[in-house]
């Protein structure tokens, strides 16, 4: 219960854009685009993707740990963030 | 001419993966998972994205750097690649 | 006060053999290595640049969010751990 | 010979410097400056690395890709950009 997303539209709205960016990703290839073009579409999406990512852990610091319920809800919901921030800066 | 991708039906195919992953995000977060799930998730496109644009940095290397035809292109190709790496490492 | 670096000692270590590593580096330029070589020993350098920076942010959060005296101490404490996040993944 | 770096003392001085960093790094930590400051300070090693690591990279494929003496050099000085690439994407 305590563990789900807020903000759960704005975010569905930012994936849906990510997808969209790589739809024009997918035409371009076919499009026979060159390589330059490609490589800059690419990395407009790492940045949306970035952008994403920081809103979702944001989003969970502020609900399930600063926010958290009772200490056991912070103690868990602390030990998931450290977990993904190992995975992103490794 | 010289600028356009190769092995586009494997690039392709690695987009369209990269859009079903995201469509999972979209109906992790419709369907209420929690944020540790959808930054797994995140996690696991990150690494897609990475390594798709490896492979047109690669397929770019290869054939508008290595296998150019004439000096000129060979240097547009390898200035081309110059500013992706900026970007990139920045 | 509250927002001082907990095991002090084990981080300062790691810096050092950052810096260690980074004399490899300029020792290595000057003796004429490959760049392939010195392209391998930094991005080793940047594995541990970003093991350490998990590091500091697990501090952080474990001491300044979750384990925060008052409310005030961890909503600053959390504002500061977003801010943070923003950087890294923009 | 072929292999190795250009613009020799412009690198050498950027490592230099990203030393200097983390030795401010240290000092911040035994003088018991906050997370936040040093997460700061950490942000900007990890700029001034990519930084760096892209000028190698760059050097690397104008001198031993785009100027490669003969195409057995090309050949080598290009597959060992690929590995670098790909292990700076993953």
């Amino acid at each position: 219960m305590s563990h789900t997303i807020h903000q759960k539209d704005k975010l569905i709205a930012r994936v849906r854009r990510l997808r969209g960016q790589l739809e024009g990703i997918e035409r371009a290839l076919e499009g026979e685009a060159g390589c330059a073009e490609i490589l800059r579409q690419l990395a407009s999406v790492r940045g949306a993707l970035g952008g994403l990512t920081a809103e979702v852990m944001e989003d969970h610091l502020r609900h399930h740990v600063m926010g958290a319920e009772t200490e056991v809800d912070r103690r868990q919901g602390g030990e998931e963030l450290i977990d993904v921030i190992r995975t992103y800066l490794k």
